[in-house]
């Protein structure tokens, strides 16, 4: 490998300061003078608001600002779609909802505050089935979307946020061709990102009426947007700082408290506002993973070849929709990492005043991958055929369409991924004791072409003695994401790790960037960063090769020097040549992502259609279920994950691992309850996250099938890895007592009350 | 005019701010946990130092960093030529030099630990008078600087720190020709910038090592790179803010405290540092401006046309020397901006034990002019001509040659201020009682290219709503360039002041800028933010240009809309047009002053020679003497200053004024007075700034002859109203009473004593 500092395992930039506990996060910033910030929240499920009084609250003494959703009406939030007011404005939809606001010097009285603010509610029928909200005559939950949002009348029936459909190849053909139609149905919970830092924002106005937040947010371009439409000022009136981020997956880039932060901050003559989520408003109020009912019927012949999958999914996204366009893209999932002859699929998303759900790592995807790839099994069981080989004959590769039909794969990694899983699972899966099961199941997540919608930029100043800083507006959410640039930056610049200052997170500080997310940052981001370093290296050889009388391409960039090649002696530091550049150019030396993401955008545009980075792998697991408790113990997991190039081995090895334990709390013990619209589990001991004694060793191995477009090779991982866990899981508890549970958590109850059917 | 926000008196953006005591200081800044910086200084002149020992102060409880000589001793310090380390190094120099440093949980603590610093050392022969200092024999001071510095040992003589020459013409026959030659000799003192804030800095290392200083520099990125030096980490590893600057004058160029509190930072494993200094540290221990003594030599023909000039320069630099650049450029404004036929300058910095001198407003030319314009009034007095017929036909002009023989002058405005002037001060300057008196002078400030030396870049993002945020590295130190560069975004973008947002004086969010200063702000960083913006608009129009079918040229950028000229519905928001940049670039729009620059540069290098932008006036002044006192009160006081095109012209009269109000208190009442290296007046009621009641009403014409190069025209003018001002003063005064003063300041014992030595 010609890398030097590409493809190693670079100890994460901001590993000591999480050890130690140096890290700052908003929680640690204290500003002089600041206020308390609080919301007042819906007791009631669904409800016209008829009057609200704010009085007794503006006059008690200490109060500073005091916000209602006439404050906050004129402008819709959201994430992609915007269904909701900052504040509740008209109506409430779900219990929790904020619906006032208030800053004062201190939680004592803006406690006080909230309890003189008085609402008349008049309550309406509320709904918290899904099904029954599409059913004709259920309450209609948003009358006002027709007047904001551009959707077809015929999409708008019931309480249908949205509706995606796909259909392709003959169905009732391919259906007609089988040795087996199998119907299952699979029901999944709501969950909770549980990210440990809970929402935190701090806001201070300065005399310029410029309004900075800090908050723990993974999308400060599009939150300052956001913010200043909510502000009523330019952009430029507005900065968003992340500072460390104590956990998102997914969640983060929802905005909720900071747009009201900001406006209360905006009330308050200059004193900053603090606000803060509890660990009990976070899972008692949303946004959670979207509960999914799926209906998902597939056809195989005997031989194990897929022929067709019918489905329907039912996605419940409570009182608010946060993830609409991860939903549509993942039903695409519910075929799977597979090649068939027909498809036919419907998803709905579905309005109820249950909770609101928002985007959980891998929107859509779990969901989906716990149906087709139970079914996948419960078929291959059917058909007596090992679960691996069914997987192999139908995996897709390089040429096949994808689940939804809208595009080629290339550089599939899949079928690789599939041979090392097993070659692994082979030798260090096997049973022995009563009782114990192995599962395995594919994963998946498709990269999206982001660079068409979401945004990046980067830019590389060359400092006066050769180090560099590379500005950046990504944000590190534990995925490594900061390490990953530095590196990048390293490589191209012919530096050490050391010589890369990161600035980062701060939209004062750095060109615009779309977010961290989608599985997407280290292609898109990657990308923009490796161009710009790569700019600012062609204008330094440019420099120095006038001054060598050598020609670029001849030339090496090393260690803040640059020198002829296989003519180490012959060179010149980089700070002379920069000392020569103020007088050709007017001053040092900026490097732009914008010329090479041009040319990139072109490649991809000449290549449409092509999905060429799938980030697929395989994963299996070994289980011991106790028949009498009905308790699962995980005894060993394995996983092989294609990573494309893996920029940092160690980071993405992380990333499927973390993935895969998030994917283990999906599985078996985490679930958000509700009851009536209400949350009844807001603590971490009544909310049951995994804990390292629930864990086993995770084995991860990396394939690595470069994709065309990511930097270097590199595919996105953030996500894939904890799309098949639970269908890893169910299948291997079936393995282990014969039950098939199709209904998230696999809780111990369920697995017994599965025994006793059985029985039975 | 063309244009719809430049040459308009725009609000400055941080009027509101300063004016309500909203505006954020370095001393207002609080970080939880800080420490407290002390430094510890010499008594002594000049002395060897033997040893030091910090041992008890180490061991005091609640210290937490001691620094020593030793820990500095690295790396030397300075602006433009660096002869001092931090803290003291085998020797001090002058009384006040800083020794050791603590950093300890308060200031007694700090305070205690100091006294605990023991301190040995071997005193050596010191030197007050730069002649004597001249003198073979005398003590030498800097026996290290040769190891150090490229000077050519000729050079090396004695305590010589820098010797310019400048010869050009036949002095001789020049000479030879005049009907009068007059020989004067000028004496000046040393001054304090005597910014109202007092030098500050507060610093913070973080996890990674990096280093955070806040400090009220204006020059925060040759501070960063000094700093890293210091700190022996890369530049991308130290980060510098400059929050609100409470004045500067010249002075806070200067690096003083800031490597040091961060250097002290860096020792106490992440506790913030405070290190500030007193208004009694400033006072007494320097830096100054450069007291000088000045042998001036002129040749007249009796019809006033000037001959020669011949001149000789001392400055004292006492013990370092932080202004030698301007100091060689400026010994030409011995000359005065008149044509002459010979001249012939030599000027010699000289080191002393006195307190070192560096920066302050103008840095040598109120010295050289208070000589030269003293000279051309007493020259004329004895010919008895009108002093401003006596400068109007020596005035410089297009195609005329710089004082120094270096250049040819170009858009000279000197003509046009003085009949300006001269028109003003015959309408409202005429005396009207005894012991008043009128008198004049000449300001000048050449601007030189420092595009070629000192490098500015700039970058102008466009945000979603079509608002831009400009990076620019510039500070304010109240001269109003922070609203100067806004308007020059506004004006090329069509937008409002509102509108920009302003991201500036911060290392590691705005690309490089050399520092504001030398009157080149205007100039250097107008250029450089008007081509990055100039860029932003061309990439919009080439955008809108596709999408509106119509060339770039018949394009209007407004309000956030492109449209077809004279069309103005048929036009499309900026905010669209980014959006579909997105899929086409790969993002918003980034504007660069690179290019810009490099052609700005090319056409500066055709042009070599041309001094296109000299910054000159015309000044008069009223006063009224007491001759029982010596008391001269200034009656009225009016200038007219050429500043090419004024962006702002309130401000441009602001910085007029401003320096007319500096002038008037080197004038008249403001010395550091040394006795044997000590500073004797540490407080401003012994250091006696004018006040408000000491002001005449200040009326100031701008006379508008565009620069070639600067941007819209514009030329620099926060130095060359300061300039004559003593000279002005001094020749009114021998209009009213008939004495000539030549010995800065005018109090009114030297005028006492002046009227006793002609009575007698």
């Amino acid at each position: 490998m010609p890398y030097t500092i590409i493809g190693k395992n670079v100890t994460k930039v901001d590993a000591r300061e999480k050890a130690t506990g140096e890290a700052i996060y908003t929680g640690d910033i204290h500003l002089p003078g600041t206020l308390y910030g609080l919301l007042l929240r819906s007791p009631v499920a669904h409800a016209r608001i008829v009057k609200i009084d704010t009085r007794a609250a503006e006059e008690l003494s200490g109060v500073s600002a005091v916000l209602t959703g006439k404050d906050t009406a004129h402008v819709r939030i959201g994430r992609f779609l915007r269904d909701r007011t900052p504040l509740a404005s008209g109506k409430v939809r779900y219990i929790g909802e904020p619906v006032a606001a208030v800053a004062a010097v201190d939680k004592p009285t803006a406690t006080k505050a909230l309890g003189l603010i008085k609402i008349t509610y008049e309550e309406l029928p509320a709904v918290f089935d899904p099904e029954e909200a599409l059913q004709p005559g259920a309450p209609v939950i948003h009358e006002e979307l027709a007047s904001y949002f551009d959707v077809a009348p015929s999409k708008r029936y019931g309480n249908v946020r949205n509706e995606s459909r796909y259909a392709w190849g003959d169905l009732e053909a391919a259906m007609a061709e089988a040795d087996l139609v199998y119907e299952g149905t699979y029901c999944t919970q709501a969950i909770h990102p549980a990210y440990l830092e809970p929402r935190h924002a701090l806001a201070v106005a300065d005399a310029h009426g410029k309004v900075t937040i800090w908050s723990s947010t993974k999308s400060p371009f599009t939150f300052r947007g956001l913010v200043a439409q909510c502000l009523g000022v330019s952009i430029s009136k507005v900065r968003m700082i992340a500072p460390t981020i104590g956990g998102d997956f997914g969640g983060k880039g929802t905005p909720t408290i900071e747009p009201i932060c900001g406006m209360l901050a905006q009330k308050t003559g200059g004193r900053p506002v603090r606000l803060e989520s509890t660990r009990e408003e976070e899972l008692a109020y949303g946004f959670v993973r979207h509960p999914a009912r799926i209906r998902l019927k597939t056809a195989m012949r005997k031989d194990g070849v897929l022929l067709a999958v019918q489905g329907e999914l039912i996605y419940d996204t409570g009182a608010y929709n946060d993830a609409i366009m991860g939903l549509t893209f993942s039903s695409a999932n519910l075929v799977g990492p597979y090649k068939c002859k027909a498809a036919e699929v419907v998803g709905r998303t579905v309005y109820t005043n249950n909770l609101p759900a928002g985007h959980v790592r891998a929107p859509g995807a779990p969901q989906t991958l716990f149906a087709i790839e139970s079914q996948m099994d419960i078929m291959a069981r059917k058909l007596r055929l090992d679960p691996w080989e069914v997987r192999r004959i139908n995996a897709v590769e390089d040429g096949s369409t994808t689940g939804m039909g809208h595009g080629t794969i290339r550089n599939s990694g899949l079928k690789a991924c599939l041979r090392k899983a097993h070659e692994v699972a082979f030798r260090s899966l096997t049973k022995d004791g009563p009782y114990q099961g192995i599962g395995m199941a594919c994963s998946q997540w498709e990269v999206f072409p982001f660079e068409f919608t979401t945004p990046s930029r980067a830019l590389v100043m060359v400092n006066e003695d050769g180090s560099v800083t590379l500005h950046s507006g990504i944000t590190e959410q534990g995925g490594g994401q900061y390490t990953t640039m530095a590196q990048i930056v390293a490589e191209e610049m012919g530096l050490s790790i050391d010589d890369i200052g990161l600035v980062v997170a701060d939209t004062d500080a750095t060109p615009y960037e779309g977010g961290t997310g989608a599985s997407a940052t280290t292609q898109r981001a990657g990308n923009s960063v490796r161009f710009a370093a790569q700019d600012a290296r062609e204008q330094l050889l440019a420099l120095a090769s006038e001054r060598l009388e050598a020609g670029t391409s001849d030339l090496v960039l090393e260690n803040k020097r640059v020198y002829v090649k296989g003519a180490p002696h012959k060179g010149v530091p980089v700070a002379e040549l920069l000392r020569s550049a103020i007088g050709l150019t007017g001053g040092p030396i900026i490097g732009s992502s914008v010329e090479g993401q041009k040319a990139l955008l072109a490649a991809k545009k000449e290549a449409h259609g092509i999905v060429d980075a799938p980030s697929y792998g395989a994963q299996a697991v070994k289980v011991q279920v106790d028949p009498e408790t009905g308790d699962v113990r995980i005894l060993s997991y394995i996983a092989a994950q294609d990573s494309g190039f893996a920029i940092n081995p160690k980071n993405v090895e992380g990333q499927v691992e973390g993935g895969i334990v998030f994917g283990i709390g999906y599985a078996l013990t985490e679930e958000i309850r509700q009851d009536g619209g209400k949350g009844l589990n807001s603590t971490l001991v009544d909310y049951r996250l995994p804990t390292a004694t629930d864990l086993p060793d995770i084995n991860v191995t990396l394939v690595e099938q470069p994709s065309t477009f990511g930097p270097y090779g590199a595919k996105g991982v953030g996500e894939s890895g904890t799309t098949p866990v639970a269908a890893a899981l169910a299948n291997a508890i079936e393995d282990a007592i014969g039950v098939r549970i199709t209904d998230l958590p696999i809780t111990p109850q369920k697995v017994l009350r599965a025994l006793k059917e059985k029985v039975l």
